[in-house]
């Protein structure tokens, strides 16, 4: 058993996994980087794509035993692509699959069943919550499950390290030679960033859609060269799990103050400034601390460059006031966001690899100013898990979290001290899902805390009135708040390796007891 | 000495060039292809990209002898980059480089010292015009010329039959980041089709741009993820050469003839009815033709589903009387069709690999019903060439000739039949660049030949009053008009490899004596 730099004990050979890279810290696999050669069945004037039914579908891409199949999320928990294609599978009696989600959710929990049938052996996700998450982290699956980032995803497929057999896009809308968008159709979920790597590097793409339309549609997210076959369903989605309603702002008064001091720190940063970028997420203290950079924006006369991120109603709305001159969107979380990027062409859609693969020539999250992000527990060394919960079973992964956290100039986690009458802040993480190496700011009701090496943002934070502590001293709070919460206890069977988004193993995830 | 299904005799072996795959017939190499692999240099959030001088820019990039360099064209005989890059080269005394430009003009005239001195020893390009062709058709060049058609190239590229160590691409406007857009600033051109795959697919790419904007510039054509630097220079381009004025129709009485009678086969064909697509040149009959059939759209109520090509004002015009639902544009001839593209999302961009390559997908190519080509020549088996002029010299190229014929339903050559006292049609063409197979019908202003393969047409037009006749008889009026012509002579040195669309040499051009 190794210890990696942040003191993680993970094996130099994980059973299912394979020999593990260990994590060495941000920034320090760059270099000189392979995109992997991508097999091309090459279609003529006379092909014909549009396919009559799954069935067909399956034998026209010859999926068969051992394979890796891909599914992006963007239809949310209202997708009903990934458990249609899974089933039809399983009729044929195929087993020993390969799931390579962007992300599962709990619609997904028909899975588990397929799971225990032994069809799907392996599965690869950036996130995972509900059912499936649970009965995973109890030990189910053959082989643990690896977690990536949303940027480490995209840099796996196309280095090769991820190699999908057969990708299948949920597809809002597709015309009869393949090319997609998200935008129209009554499961219309807008940006489609997280299938594009996808589509671009796995050997078969088929393209499921309940909105067939003439050729060609416009625009192209998806273009047809990448695309062999198309399927029409009846319905792709159920809309009420694609989209949230409209996000709102947290009206919580602590939630409130948190976002308040939030936003005196990135003031008192310097970044907040002509040409600023940002980006935050679409929980309810995210949201109030954008509210709160809005007044100030606006009050100041800034105009930053750019937001990004899967974008809000909120954001969108502070683009449509001329707060930011664009919008870079992977996915879109409401119908505001979707209005808005039918409609402007500032509103940019960028692909997974775009936003955060650390692999290619320069990933949007490299251009981030600030970044506001949640957390599940944070310790002494300010690493973060979005990935356990308090019971140490999966409820979560990175997503875009350590993506934007290295990219970023400045990175704030804004989080109640204590949740759920547990503290947030610990001796050590139950699992790191960003490295502590890349958090600058802890931001609390209670108080901040920064990074000890971010001697600069110290320095001008000093003669602010804002509540500046150690790590320490907001631990201590906590745990006279709520008491030092029991550790959980784990057995040694790995259930998750979590891999930082350049591919080494930053932790694994063991089943609780 | 071999010859090939055309008869066109051509080496297994040339010097210069390699083994010769000869050329079988058009889709004859389809089936599983491969992309290459791809080397990217991977960017981190403290790099900068944009360089101070060229000097510095072939320093950071490693350039030097032997390697291949490539250009686009969409700043046609206004281009400014290629001769600026080539000179700072030559200064450094580099040698032996291979030059990938997508096409060459008249204002590439100092290549010529370049290609003396040893600069340049190989070029790859898929059309030149000027004193360029002109002295590398009397053999300066120390290898063949190889001359692609544009889907051709972008197959070439993406396969790594053309690998090119540096791509320079010329950007009327580049944001610090290395995200591209062809459609402002002051050498703005539009679509940037033919330089998508040189992006994607170089091992180092650099943005040169007289437009140099603040990060993220929108739309984005080309994206950061592919861009390793940026220069900014005072001027890529000298406008008056870049985009034509207005594309205008012909008002000679023979082309608007030859135009009537393209468009009545056109209807005959029973091709023109809704969703129909099509595609036609810029030249002044080929606009003839465009101006025939919207007349006739117009009249019956027909909407197309999409033109597509190098997109000219007369186009866009068709498009917004709603007569087509949409544009696919690989290269914007003139400022209407610049402000189009600016201006509706249906106005879209294909890379010259959507638009053309045999090995993806399926390229918009095979989905055009209708195309209105050109001809230098035509001999009796329907074989056509863009490539030689009537003294044997190279003056063009196949551009897009090649792969828009092969994926047409209907493919129309209209042409005088003779052009400067001398016959459009002879027994054999004294270059082959598109096959016969993917002609179906030729139009002049004394009669119009159906290709014997093309039964149903010949079936289709019988019972029109049009002059139909064989080609045998449509070449007899031509030499009854200007005699029969006097063979060039040439010599063994072959001056130019021609391939087609799939990889394949389909002819050569030898040296005139």
């Amino acid at each position: 058993m190794m210890k990696n730099i942040l003191g993680r004990e993970i094996p130099g050979y994980i059973e299912g996994y394979g020999i593990v890279t260990q994590f060495e810290g941000t920034f320090k696999r760059g270099g000189i980087k392979v995109k992997k050669e991508v097999k091309v069945n090459s279609v003529t004037p006379s092909d014909e794509k549009v396919l009559g039914s799954i069935e067909e579908v399956l034998d026209k891409v010859c999926l068969m035993d051992g394979m890796t199949i891909s599914f992006h999320h963007h239809l949310r928990n209202g997708d009903r692509v990934l458990n249609f294609v899974v089933d039809a599978i399983a009729r044929r009696g195929i087993k020993d699959i390969t799931l390579a989600a962007s992300s599962l959710f709990p619609n997904n929990i028909p899975l588990i069943k397929h799971i225990r049938n032994g069809v799907i052996t392996k599965i690869v996700t950036n996130y995972m919550s509900g059912p499936v998450a649970q009965e995973i982290s109890r030990g189910i699956l053959k082989s643990p499950v690896i977690m990536h980032t949303h940027g480490g995803r995209a840099r796996a497929i196309e280095s090769g390290d991820l190699h999908i057999d057969v990708a299948f896009i949920a597809s809002p809308t597709a015309d009869t030679y393949g090319n997609i968008n998200g935008l129209y159709g009554k499961s219309a979920c807008g940006a489609l960033g997280y299938a594009v790597s996808d589509a671009m590097c796995a050997d078969r793409v088929v393209a499921i859609t309940d909105n067939l339309v003439p050729y060609p549609t416009c625009p192209i997210e998806i273009s047809q060269i990448y695309v062999d076959y198309i399927l029409k369903v009846d319905s792709i989605g159920d809309p009420a799990g694609i989209v949230s309603g409209t996000t709102k702002i947290t009206k919580d008064p602590v939630g409130l103050k948190i976002a308040k001091m939030a936003s005196d720190v990135m003031v008192s940063s310097g970044l907040v400034k002509n040409e600023m970028s940002f980006q935050t997420g679409a929980g309810g203290i995210s949201l109030a601390v954008a509210a709160e950079l809005r007044k100030y924006m606006k009050e100041n006369g800034i105009v930053g460059s750019f937001a990004s991120g899967g974008i809000t109603g909120y954001l969108v709305d502070m683009f449509k006031e001329g707060l930011f001159r664009s919008l870079f969107d992977v996915q879109c979380f409401d119908l505001e966001a979707i209005e808005s990027y039918v409609n402007s062409h500032k509103h940019q859609r960028m692909s997974a690899s775009m936003y955060g693969n650390p692999d290619n020539k320069g990933a949007v999250v490299n251009n981030l100013d600030i970044v506001i992000l949640g957390a599940t527990e944070i310790d002494t060394d300010f690493n973060v898990n979005v990935t356990t919960g308090s019971d140490g079973a999966i409820m979560g992964g990175s997503g875009g979290h350590s993506d934007t956290a290295a990219g970023a100039k400045l990175t704030i986690i804004v989080t109640q001290l204590t949740k759920a009458r547990l503290p947030i802040i610990k001796d050590s993480v139950t699992t790191v899902t960003t490295p502590g190496e890349s958090i600058d700011v802890i931001v609390t009701e209670r108080g901040i805390a920064v990074n000890p090496k971010r001697i600069d943002i110290i320095n001008k934070l000093k003669d602010t009135n804002l509540p500046i502590m150690t790590i320490q001293e907001l631990k201590a709070i906590a745990e006279k708040m709520t008491g030092k919460p029991k550790d959980i206890k784990f057995s040694n069977e790995i259930v998750a390796v979590i891999e930082y988004r350049d591919g080494s193993v930053i932790d694994v995830v063991r089943r609780p007891l």
